[in-house]
């Protein structure tokens, strides 16, 4: 067991719960219209070159390029028109010499040619075509497989769905991926003070708003939150919910008791699952959490508060989540925006981790404690605070990580 | 209609764009689990002071304050133990003079009680407590209301739902939420040379790759795609599938088909339905869009190739999806990197849009062109390149969205 304090809980204790985190490893399939955000448990090979055919890239008139040469307005080489084609048709027609097939854009280019000619630069004259502007060899025209050749790996396993990715697996006509199961987090509530929502309240009770912080949480990661509800305080109940939420979950989350009071039992029931040595930071301010593998699958406690709740999720859980779902490290989530004011660090009231609400090009730290949540609430992000560093001055650049 | 060149796409377009574009104030009930990144169609107010009650911050004593005055290890005070009570409990108790309760933190602190001595302060001696330090009226105690007060608006209409927020509405026993409905945005692509999913491709036909992409974008900005599949080079067809989109959607998005050539329709048929003057940009390269309202509903037209489409969707659609649903204008999406080398912005194949891949702190360029998809898919987002600034050099600061 070692203790960590502020900033290095979240040096240390972040690297060390991330490095036991592994990625879950199950497949599913499902529709490509389903699988965005979701990160591939297979290569995608290309199957079909694209285009999967040679097409006109402008809409003209598809010629054997040598026949245009020293074509000028004074001077137009003269066409026969055999075939008109639009996209999406074939002609069957071949084109021989000083013939040529109308095209329109995206058409396939008929055999024999191997240029078009934009319409800009023709004209008609007696039902022929008059081509005022010599063409190259393969003008306007896009090779086939010239975008993506067929047999090329595409897409590798591990990679992110978004929407471009999710097109280029369209391309092929693949309507079914393979992709990694969401890892099932269990949540648990831990306290005999909990009411759940729309009890009504009992004298002494509040309301569970953990498991709905979490669950969330849990959602925005790529991961899917198995709600174990509440538990009271008694160590039994305790220890039987974590074990039954290890048999079916990948991670085990629980709220509360997770200090070192007459009925915070979390700490020795944990030490007793971990195969290896759990750890607490900070057991005397709201920041402590504890973590340990029990089997092979991580357990996090964190406190009851709501916003330490938050912070030990947002600092612990959040990156452990996306390491199990193979999702980047959070990495479309920071803004870079300048502090509205100083600010003393030693006297942050939340430690390093501080709440702001960003304005225009500003972040204003939100005045918080680790009890409530009405604050934090109100915060877009959070600016994690180096300790080493005194004073954040007003108007200097910081870096905040989004909600 | 007015024609705009880029930078001025991104300028003047995108503002036209955004300023035709209304919310949609259709409302829902939903479960507050299922209202993540939703708005608020309501405010929430307080219907419980949060806490409830007054309660103890510390495990420890509840005693009057006054009893304590002057107690020292030396001198210490003697107190009666009245009562137990743990979080969830209340005790019937009245604390007189020189009585106390054994209280843990949550705890609802007992009828005369004003003040919490912490465990650590206290010994006890012959069955009855001995306080070694005195306390202040209010120490220890967290007084009802201190976070939340009753009757106070917690959250306001037109407020996005965070995991905190949602939390919040939790602490109030609060179960369901009214909220915006999702715009529903229908999408359909144009071309008679493409094919459906899993489909067999016929000579000369394209797999549909648009219709996937856009859905995909409409999730990720609090949409509903509704998919209203493939139509041909028919402007028959064409102008009623439109018109069935619009009697059941929000906004319909159509790809392919607004070129100049000789079946690009689409132009055409927008013009008409239009009840203010439609407009079209840089209609000679693969940037050109059309947009008009028609009865009040946006129609927005974009090229039929992937990459024209995917920029077009960026630039014009997403501010559009997320102006109707009323979420922050694309606020979390953008990251300041360093550029990895100089950019010729004169040379920029894809005009002011320039893809990049994020490695470390670095914005490495993804050669692309207009047509393919096989690069766009390697970037992680992009950079808009003003035109007035001939060349970003390496190491320079720019700021990249993130698709």
């Amino acid at each position: 067991m070692s203790i960590f304090e502020c900033p290095s809980y979240y040096n240390e204790v972040d690297s060390y719960v991330y490095a036991a985190i592994k990625p879950v490893l199950r497949t599913e399939c499902l529709n490509l219209e389903d699988s965005l955000h979701r990160v591939l448990a297979e290569d995608i090979t290309t199957l079909k070159s694209i285009p999967p055919f040679s097409r006109a890239l402008m809409d003209g008139y598809a010629v054997k390029a040598k026949d245009t040469v020293g074509a000028s307005p004074d001077s137009p080489k003269i066409f026969e028109i055999i075939d008109y084609l639009y996209a999406g048709g074939v002609s069957k027609k071949y084109i021989s010499a000083n013939e040529c097939v109308h095209i329109t854009t995206g058409a396939k280019i008929p055999d024999g040619a191997d240029a078009v000619v934009m319409t800009e630069n023709t004209g008609i004259e007696n039902g022929r075509l008059c081509i005022y502007k010599p063409v190259n060899y393969g003008d306007n025209i896009e090779a086939e497989g010239q975008d993506i050749k067929k047999g090329r790996v595409l897409l590798k396993q591990g990679t992110a769905l978004n929407p471009s990715r999710t097109g280029l697996i369209a391309s092929q006509g693949i309507s079914n991926v393979k992709v990694y199961e969401k890892p099932k987090i269990a949540i648990i509530s831990n306290g005999e003070e909990l009411a759940a929502a729309d009890d009504i309240l009992k004298d002494g009770q509040i309301y569970d708003v953990n498991s709905f912080m979490i669950g969330a949480i849990v959602k925005e990661n790529g991961c899917l939150p198995l709600k174990f509800g509440i538990v009271g305080d008694n160590p039994q109940q305790i220890k039987a919910l974590i074990d039954e939420a290890l048999k079916v979950s990948d991670f085990v989350f629980i709220s509360g008791g997770s200090s070192k009071g007459d009925r915070d039992f979390l700490f020795e029931i944990l030490q007793k699952l971990g195969r290896v040595p759990s750890f607490k930071t900070k057991p005397e301010n709201a920041k402590s959490g504890i973590f340990v593998i029990s089997e092979g699958k991580p357990v996090l406690g964190t406190p009851g508060f709501p916003t330490s709740c938050l912070i030990n999720a947002y600092v612990l859980l959040v990156p452990a989540l996306r390491k199990m779902a193979q999702l980047p490290y959070h990495f479309n989530k920071s803004l870079d925006v300048k502090m509205s004011e100083d600010i003393d660090v030693a006297k942050s009231i939340t430690g390093c981790f501080l709440p702001v609400k960003i304005e225009g090009e500003r972040a204003f730290p939100v005045v918080n404690d680790n009890k409530g949540l009405i604050n934090i609430a109100k915060a877009d992000g959070y600016i994690i605070l180096n300790e080493e560093i005194a004073t954040i001055e007003a108007g200097s650049e910081v870096s905040v990580t989004l909600f």
